[in-house]
């Protein structure tokens, strides 16, 4: 994997792309033996959805194969080749990281993500979707290994844990001599499992307490229109905004105007005892909202005196993923992205922008929400590590 | 730790090497009762040399974190901040990983340099030093913390787990809400304990099971001196030599000369059938040998037909840490460096020279074997991570 050329991966991608648009009735065909069996156990409406593959999602699968296609390379190059007084020359060269392995829930286009993904970084990837979508995913991932083998590839980078139970998975986690990384992707339950159970590295993603803090210089129409927009515009997302935090200064004003527009969409407002009393339609906050990812059309609200104790509060209750703060004063932008611990703080624009190609990054793997090796929207650079090339004519150590 | 100006943290360092070098008859003193019970318990005299504290280390632990002065802040900086075409502006800014976690053996030099490089980088660190060497790192850490308190700086920046009993490093591995990441440095044991039972993000370092190939265009006197340096200059080290791979065509002439210089120091070599038939000094290889790290004057050799064979075999049994060619020819050092897996690979050139300092990253904390977040020497840039600064003004997402 880690020797193919640019080109023959280019054109694997564009073949395994036209092999999945001509085989969507079969895909379909298989993704309707899921949804049978989804439907037969009472899956929920909202994880139906994410099961099912319509034509356009299938288009949209392609679509993604096709732009990784336009990305460059992401292995091969020498960073900063240096020369060292003895006559040595080292530089560090981008190459896969090699077996990667992904746990996912029942969303059989990250089958198809993950692999073009994964492919186009010169890995071998470990597929282990939810077992709601195995139809779906075992039909996909026959379709990757026979183009594939077609284009003279070894179809094993690719692989399929089509077994279910749930101990194939801890297994999985432990296989430290065959497998690189694990990603998960998905929610809370599946990603702690992971952390707590892997032997493997593990780069953490996803959940996302995601706070809008309201500076007391803040223009008030623009914190209206950004804490809509991060909470309204996809509620089931990690980037999504989960909390509000509003200097005491403008609550009394601010407060009125963002329920006003919040209720335009139905969202229950949970908020501590100041701004209940600010506004009658704020139901009062727990103290476990401060720590809840809702993803739905629930947020929480507090007030507070000073930045201090709003970054305080965001830095105990966040999760690593997206802050912003609105405001207009330049001292309380810099302190505000100076101090907050996240892998994207915002000024002045909706976290909802946290995503690889809103980044500019091309299509991403997932977003890290902590610190080792990749923070933030990971794409192709994130699949890939280094090694040092030294090149010597004879150098002995004295 | 992470708002510390570089200013601040540089006068820290200096005034912690002078507190160093000032007390070093009490830390003498502590270090003596450290030797007492260590001989009282019978360890063994390369152990004891390891743990004893000279003048002359003392001296080389104030250096140590005078040269960290001479260094860049490493956090800080904004890479290529970028403008998005809905305006938002992008950059990526370097920020510490937050708190460290150290677990080392009975070496106080390390206590010394794991806080320098920590500090430096801006980050809190526990260090849990092997219990044999309890006195010297109780003092020197009474020293580093007193400095802190002096310079106006939390002094539980650096904290040391005084308490041996092992149970409260499974403790500290599990402590995901608190440590950002664990550096285990030692031996093979300690090091896969962290990597068998840490939750929290874990960096690998250093064993080496490190080879040396000898192409058949090799010039033989280089791969001979090349070969003797990389085993016998230091022993103890995870960066020398332990296995030889030399090729059929030049093994007759090739494996005299090479055995001839390593008797010099009387290296025992453990060969394959066809080396022992070549040299009567070599002894047969087990299949155990091929894995061994053996921190000794021994070293292991094959003879391989071809440069697939000994690619084949280094990756077989590598340890991800660095493996050299000794060869003329271009397209075999090219194969080489392309196809061999591991954290630096040489041409030409002795494998002792993985390490920090030699690659001109000033100290390192540790040489990582594997593929996450920072390989081969970690200086401290290893000791970082970053997080998105998005500037934005009024961009809501469509």
């Amino acid at each position: 994997m880690a020797k193919l050329q640019i080109v023959a991966k280019n054109n694997t991608l564009v073949k395994v792309g036209d092999a999945i648009s001509l085989a969507r009735e079969e895909i379909k065909q298989a993704n309707a033996k899921d949804i049978l069996i989804a439907k037969e156990n009472g899956m929920k409406p909202a994880l139906l959805d994410r099961l099912t593959l319509t034509d356009a999602r299938i288009d949209g699968m392609v679509e993604g194969l096709l732009q990784l296609v336009q990305l460059e390379d992401p292995v091969g190059e020498i960073q900063s080749m240096k020369t060292r007084p003895n006559g040595l020359m080292i530089g560090y060269k981008k190459v896969p990281l090699g077996v990667v392995a992904i746990i996912y829930e029942s969303r059989p286009n990250v089958t198809v993500d993950a692999f073009g993904l994964t492919f186009k970084s010169g890995n071998a990837v470990i597929l282990r979707g939810g077992s709601d979508s195995i139809y779906s995913n075992k039909k996909l991932v026959e379709i990757i290994r026979k183009s594939l083998e077609e284009s003279g590839i070894n179809p094993d980078a690719v692989i399929l844990v089509t077994e279910t139970d749930r101990k194939y998975v801890d297994e999985l986690m432990k296989l430290n001599q065959y497998v690189d990384v694990i990603i998960p992707r998905g929610g809370h339950g599946l990603i702690q499992n992971v952390v707590q159970n892997a032997t493997v590295p593990v780069i953490e993603t996803g959940t996302g307490n995601c706070h809008i803090y309201v500076d007391k210089s803040a223009n008030l129409e623009m914190a209206r229109d950004i804490i809509y927009n991060a909470k309204t515009q996809r509620i089931g997302v990690c980037n999504a905004c989960e909390s509000l935090v509003i200097h005491r200064v403008i609550a009394d004003r601010a407060i009125p105007m963002i329920v006003d527009k919040l209720k335009e969409k139905n969202v229950e407002i949970r908020g501590d005892k100041k701004a209940c009393e600010i506004d009658s339609r704020i139901v009062e906050a727990s103290l476990d909202d401060w720590g809840t990812e809702y993803l739905d059309y629930i947020i929480s609200l507090k007030v507070v005196d000073s930045i201090e104790e709003a970054i305080n509060h965001i830095n105990m209750y966040n999760t690593g993923h997206s802050e912003a703060i609105i405001t207009n004063d330049y001292d309380m932008a810099r302190k505000f992205t100076d101090e907050i611990d996240a892998a994207a703080v915002y000024v002045n624009a909706s976290t909802r922008f946290t995503d690889g190609f809103e980044f500019g990054f091309g299509a991403e793997i997932g977003i890290s929400t902590q610190k080792m090796h990749a923070r933030g929207p990971m794409g192709l650079d994130a699949l890939t590590t280094g090694k040092y090339i030294v090149l010597g004519n004879g150098q002995i150590r004295e």
